[in-house]
Parts: structure tokens; sequence; C-alpha cells
């Protein structure tokens, strides 16, 4: 098991080269959002927008645009009943699906839209609602792409059966190949120590991170920062440790001088944490 | 009579357990918010955010749904007609309603959905315009869990009968007893030295605090940091004056070097200050 | 013709007393705002709040509900169609009319309500499209009730029919007399060197303030500090000569290190600057 | 070919005249902001605010107007389907045209407005989907008027039919005649080193800039700069260029420290920046 170090970030976060356009740091989708959970999406994407990601869009219930609008105009919008939505999801580079989906028949329809249209070259994130929804119907795990999911330890224990005592490494890796085996895969197993592991074997943890945290939204947050990590840099089990690692380095920062760590505030440490990291600019 | 000093915070703001996560920070509800004061209900969310909740939710008029995720997207939104409110009530472990809710019809059927839905172990925050219906109707208490009121001196006289010059810590408290006796209930009677009492007899007074907090949403804001405190801590006599004396301190911080302690100001400092003070952090 | 200086702040700017609340410092009724012009009352509404008007309240279109809030959740709303604006009317110490109200059917009906509904005892100040309409049909002007007119030249070229040129001291005295003798008003005629006039003969010069503050909003934004100061100190020529000078020097602050002074910049400056200038304060 | 250098900044910010109101720095409006990209009319219009347009009116859709407003209350707003758009355009001093416009039916009737009550004082600045319409259409360049026109590589690509291998100086200053030959008229051509000419056949290139402003919303921003530009100083090779430089630097100084140059961030830069280059004040 490896323990990941701030040496993660110095490998993955690699400069940008001058000859180059938003196009090449990634298209990202992020759907969710419903009528009851729209600042779940809305902190995805800030944690998408923050960590770079070069073009953004959110597909989302109509009740959201305005506050999304209002708090990141970086962000383009379509309505999670838009007709283009399966189009849209064709050209995207990476999507990130579940913050404030919610699980009811209009997720599932959403879902299903994801499901059917990912193609091989693309990568989904599924998050939050999407998982107690493939947890429920295997049918709405996109048939496609490259996958990671991202459950906290109960939304782990409803989609593998495992209960939380029994998380083992062991029994993790052998429920996530028993749900996955043959895809591209990686798990992000979010706790107070979040393991990382893909179907090859590669294990990391996360000694990082904090319980000011604790606070509903830090996982909306995560998923954002690594659907723009891979969007911008690649699918890799380092580039996802190295969203992981972030997020728990940028909470120790806000949490150093505050009680709880609001999302919102810790996705602003963002730009200035990675400039930090960055590997070619620290030789400077 | 207690007089509250900085070792109150000390003595409830408990470091936070690596071992832990949202849900041990409390699922909080905040109830308010018509069609003109829905600010009210927005700076009570930003109080109880800022001081730490680990779930918050709101359920108000519709209308206010897209302010409150532009400011606070931590927050989640029931629309406060929906018909869910109550299974929502029930899950909550502290609800606080009166912010901004006016005192119009929908007002009181909101009222007499939370006051049919509590249970022994939730506890209810009744501010504001809250207070004003249960003045009027005394059904409209909630006929079981734990209470905190927090009337101004008017709401209070309004509620008690006790003319404001009349509202001596002797009359308070036997009109308090005469309204609530036999249940668990704290009494947070707002003026410019605010008072808490118990029906056991704990008195205490808060010495702290600045006129440049008389201005409106103060006390919405109050509502919420004490609900945060209640759902993270515990429902106590000494929780209960922390929460107090944070308000008054972050007021007191403010007003070193503004004129007027805008209530959203005063939030912001929440966090910053109960790290300061957090017990064992200071230790080390 | 007497000159501002920062003296006109510690004279009027007085330090709260202790035991005081937020009616102390006054009820303040902004109305304003059409489908074009929502910001526009915004801004007027961020320049009372920020200096230190006790309860703020807003009528306006339906539709600047969500902006305003989201801005400023400290402010009450009511829909300016609202059957119950005569009454909200009533109940206020001053009302500021004019910033984005417009000139068409609707803002008439609203000028109508207000010129009919103010008492004795209440300030109305004036402003923007109130000027123009009141330029139109002298009725209305509020038949009672102290007044303040805010114009810039060319909105007093319409209401005095003084052509720019010709606006001197006698001449701008002489048709304001016209206007409005018998009458307590007071004309805050607004330039590049702002003039304040009274009935009696009471002239002022305001000789600060930049040419960065040539932007949208700058004069809203001072009858939003018009009215916040005659709702917490008093009616009077100083007072609003305090208001008048306290925007200019907020905006010579930001105007330093800034080509332009955006007004909500401007606003943000004055709780500090209220501080700085507080008359016992200082002392201290 | 003129490489640029701060110079430009001192030459073409000159210092306000004391004696000077709003519409002194010109009357811009800017149209855009589709149901999906409404952000981007809100990024050009923070960069036109930042850089000090007098007066700034959006035209959008309906559903921007909030957001529009909690961002930027500054800004005028029209409904774009408004009849009085026509009358509107035609008060202006500057339009800034195509940031989020779209390409559907209703992005070119407003083009088709917009085209036809273009007068000859005017300037018009096409950027975004307005210069993929014009591809299309060339009966929708306005008739009358200035222009600057603000193409990435591939929209120039687009309207051009130059591929971007083959964009030369050479090349592109012919296409340009061929499009435009007998106007007043200047092309931004927007890569990582922005070329600017006119039809006289002057030609700046800007060596500065970096690609963290690799994201989307960046051209909305300059396209908002550069109206602002035109409408406070003139219309002139220097005044563009100087907006295109302005906006890298602005993006330098966010780069220095920050990964990712979000355009709220670059914006917010602006007024400070602009004061620091401000010829005359420099000098004192």
């Amino acid at each position: 098991m490896q323990e990941l170090t701030a040496d993660i970030l110095s490998r993955v976060i690699t400069p940008r080269k001058s000859h180059s356009h938003k196009g090449d740091y990634g298209r990202l989708l992020l759907i969710g959002g419903n009528e009851n959970y729209g600042g779940a999406i809305i902190m995805a994407t800030e944690g998408a927008i923050n960590a770079g990601a070069g073009l953004t869009a959110v597909a989302t219930h109509l009740i959201n645009l305005t506050a999304l609008h209002s708090r990141d105009p970086e962000a383009m919008f379509i309505d999670w009943r838009d007709q283009h939505l399966p189009e849209l999801i064709r050209k995207m580079d990476v999507i990130v699906c579940g913050p404030g989906l919610g699980v009811n028949l209009q997720a599932k329809k959403v879902m299903n839209i994801l499901a059917t249209n990912v193609t091989e070259k693309q990568t989904v994130v599924l998050d939050a609602s999407a998982l107690d929804l493939i947890s429920q119907d295997h049918q709405l795990i996109p048939a496609k792409g490259k996958l990671v999911l991202t459950p906290h330890q109960m939304e782990w224990q409803r989609l593998s059966g495992l209960r939380i005592p029994f998380q083992t490494d062991g029994a993790n890796l052998a429920a996530f190949k028993d749900l996955l085996l043959g895809r591209e895969a990686i798990l992000v197993l979010k706790s107070n120590q979040t393991r990382i592991y893909d179907l090859f074997g590669h294990q990391a943890i996360n000694p990082i991170g904090n319980p000011g945290m604790a606070i509903g939204g830090s996982g909306d947050t995560l998923a954002g920062i690594i659907g723009a990590f891979i969007a911008q840099f690649d699918y890799s089990f380092d580039t996802i440790s190295a969203a992981v690692y972030l997020h728990s380095l940028a909470g120790d920062i806000v949490y150093k001088d505050n009680y709880v760590v609001k999302p919102t505030a810790l996705s602003k440490r963002l730009p200035e944490l990675m400039k930090k990291y960055c590997a070619k600019e620290r030789k400077m």
C-alpha cells in the first residue's frame, strides 16, 4: 500500500505549454443537482474550475442555472432534460456524474442517457447518488469508457455489499473486481484515510486531510477536482491519486486557521496550490 | 447569575476526532424565509454553516432557492410546501424555526407540521416569527423534544406578557416555567446584555457585544449558530451559552474596525474564531 | 458657501449607545429597480446597509428579488405592486425613491402611492427617475414630510428649467424655492463639486471626489447613504452634507489604487470609514 | 511588426479629467448570452466594467438577468427580444456582440437588428459566435460604423478560409482586406501570441500572456475590455492594442501565483493595473 506524499503533485501537475489553448485542458461535463441539491453540483463545478479544467459544462435541473452562473460564470449550462444532452455527452473528454443528482426517475433517465452514450475514449467519474443508482441497477454503469468510482464507506457498502467493518483492502479489491473486471476502472474509497485502488492491484492511501472537512459538499468538490485532473493530465492511477491528495492538502491549509473547512473555501485555494507544486515551475 | 467569559468557548468547542464524518456534526434544518424575508433565513444559514454544522438543510419558500444557493451551496433546499417536509423533519437532529418565517397561514401550516413531527431526541430552536406564532397559539409549540427559545425583549413581552421594564430575572424565570414547565427548555432573552435561563435555575449573562450589531439579521444569525452548536456538541446550557458568547465576540471583532456589524460579515469570522478557542488545539 | 471638510463626519457620526436596538437606527425603505435597472436599486441598498441603516426594506419589481437577496440578505423585500406597499410606507422613517425606477406607468403608480401616503414625520429622498417624474408632474411630489432632492445637473435642468451653464447658486436657490417653498427640503445638486442647499439659505460645497466615480451607480449609492444617515442620525443640513462627503471620501480612497471606482467597491469601504471618523471613538 | 510593451498602456490610459461625468466614458452595450452560455456575457461584462466603461448595458436572454445583477449591479439589462433593442443600439457608442450568443435563429435575429441599426459614429466589436454567424452570412456584418473583429485562430479559419498553419501575416491581411476593404476595421487574431492588424498595414504582436489563460471565458473578457477602452478612449489601433496588452498583463499577474487564470479573477485586477499604468498619474 503506497502512502501518498506531496511528490505525487509534482509528478502529475506539469507546467502548461505556451502553445496551448483551452481545448488542450479538456472538455468536462458535470451532471447533477436536482431541485433539492443544486448546491452539490455547484460545489463540484467550483472544484473543477479551480483545479484547471479547460472547458466546463454543467447538466443540471433548470432551476439551478442562475445560482450556477451567479457563482461560476466560467461554466456552461445545459438543462438535463435538453434533447441535446446525448450529443453534448459524446463531445466531452470527461463526465462527472452524481453530485446532487438524487435517485428519482429523472435521475435514472439522465444516468441511462449517460450509460448509453459514453464512448471508449471517455472517462466517467461516478459519485454520490450515481453510485446508489448503479447499486440498484448495474445496467446504469456506462457500457464503455474508463471509470472512476468515488464512494464514501456507506455508499461502498451499498454498492459492494461489504459492511464498513469488513472493508479491508483485500475485500475491497475483490468486490471491485466482481463489479468491474475487464474495465479500466479506479476506485476512490473515501474515509478519513481515503484509499485508491485499480484493477491491476495498485493501491494507495491518503494520509492527510482533517475532520474539519466533515461537512456536506467535501465529496462533491473532490469529484470535480478528479474530473478536472483527468481532463487536463490523463486518466491514470497517479493523476487520480494527486487529485485526492490535493483536495486534502487544500483542506489542511484551510483547517490550520478554521474550525470547519467549507468546500467553497477549499476550492479557492486550489489554483495557488497547484502553482506551488507544479513540477517544472518549482525547479526554476 | 453567571457572567460568561471566553472560557465557555474552550469548554464547549472541542477538537474534532479524526475518525469522524459529516453525520457526526449533526443534521440541521432551518425553517423560514417567506416571499419578503428570504434574507433572514439566508443569514441564519450562514451562521449555521460557518459555525460548523455537518449537514445543513433549509425549508423555505421556493422563491428563495436561488439566492440561497448563490450564497451558500453548502445548504440543501426543500420547498416548505413539499409533502416530504414531515419526513425530512423527522430525520434531523436540530431544527431552527422562525427567521423570516412570517405569520401568515402558510407560516402557521409549517409550524404545525413542525409541532406534530418533532420527536423526543430532537431539539427545536424557536426564533423570530415562530415566537410570535406560539404567543398566539400555544398548540404550535412542539409537543415533544428539547426546546430553545430566542426572543428579543419585545418578542418576550408578547410571549410572556411581561412588559420590558418588568423583565427581571425572577419574573422571566417564572413566566418561562409557566410556559414550559416539565419540558427540557432553555430561554435566550436577547438584549444588549443577553440572558440565558433554563428551567433548573441556571442563569447566565453575556457581557459582551456592541451596538453596531443593532441591524436586521443579527438575531437570525445567532439562531443559526445556536442550531449548529447543538448539532455538533450537545444540547446543554453551556453549549447554548457558548453560541451566544461566540456571536457577540465575532461581532466585537468586526466592530473594532467597522461602525456597523453586518450579519454576513460576522458569520465570516466564525470558523477562525472557533479554531482559536478550540480547547485542545490551544494546549498544543 | 461652506466648504465641507472631514470635520462634518465627526460632527454627524456619533457613537452608538450601548442600550440601543435596530429600531433606533431607523426604518429605511428604498423604492426603485424596474425590469431593466434592477442593479440601481441594489447599489442604493448596498450604500444604505453599509452606511448603517438599522432596518432596510426594498420595494422593487419582483424580478429583482433574487439578485437583491443574493447580494444583500440584510434587506427585506416587497414587490412594488403588493397591496401592502402603502401600509409599509407609513411604517418607515425614511424612504428613498428613484434608483432604477424608470418613468413608465408602473413607476408613476408607485410614485403616486408614495406621494399620497407619506406623513409629516417622514423623510423622502427623491433621486434619479423620481426627479424626472416630478419634473413632468408636480403632483407626484409627496404632499407631506421632509424632502431631499438629489439631481445631477441634467436632472436639475429638467426639474428647474435652468440650463447647466446657468445653474449658479443664486439661480439654483431661487428655483428650489419656487419648487418647494414652505416645505422642509434640501437640495443635493450633484456634479464634480456637489453643492447642497436648504431653503433657509444654508449652502455647502463638497470639494472632494474624483472622476473615477464617473460610472453608472455612483448616484444610486449616494442616495442610499443619504437615506441611511437620515434614518440613523437626523434630518438636517449637516447630516446630509456628511453623507455627501463620506461618499466622496470613500470614492477617493478607492481611487487611490484604482482607475475606476465601482460603486459596489465604494460601499464596502463605508463601515470602516464611519468607524474611523466616529466622533467620540476618536477621542478614546 | 510592432511588438507591444507596457508603454502602450501609458500612451492610451490617460488620466480622467475632473470636470467629467459618466457619459464621457462611453455608452457600451454588450450583446450575447443565450440559455446555455449566460456566463460568457457576464464575463464580458465584468471585463468592461472593471476596465472603466462609463455606462454598461447588456442585451441577453431574459434567463440571465438575475445572475448578471447578482454579480454586476453596475450593468443595465435589456431582454434581447425587447422591441426597444434597436432604439437602444442607436444610443450607444460601442457595441460588443458575440460572447455566448450562440448561432440559432434568435442569435441571427439579434445580429440582424444590430447589422441594420448601427450608424457611422458607432463601433461594433464582433466576437465568438458573432464571427461564426458572419462567416455564414456576410449580410450580418453591420453595414455602417467602425469594426473590430476578435477571432481566435479557428474562428478566423472559418471566417477567412485560411487554415491555421497558413495564417501568416500576409495571408491574414489579404483575407482581412477581402472581407472588409473600404471599412474602418481592426482585426485581433487571438492565439498564444495575439496579432493585431488594421487595413492600413499597421501590425502589432502581443508577446505576453500565458497558458493558464487557456480556459473558457478568457476571450469573452477580452472583448469586454476592448469595448470599454474604445468607449473611454477612442477607436484606434493603439487603444485596441492596449486593451489586448492589459488583458494579458493582468493574466500574467494572476498566473504568477495561480496555475489557472480564472477570467473573473483576471477582471478584478484591471482597475488597479489601469491606475498603475495611467500616464500622467505615474509622473506625479
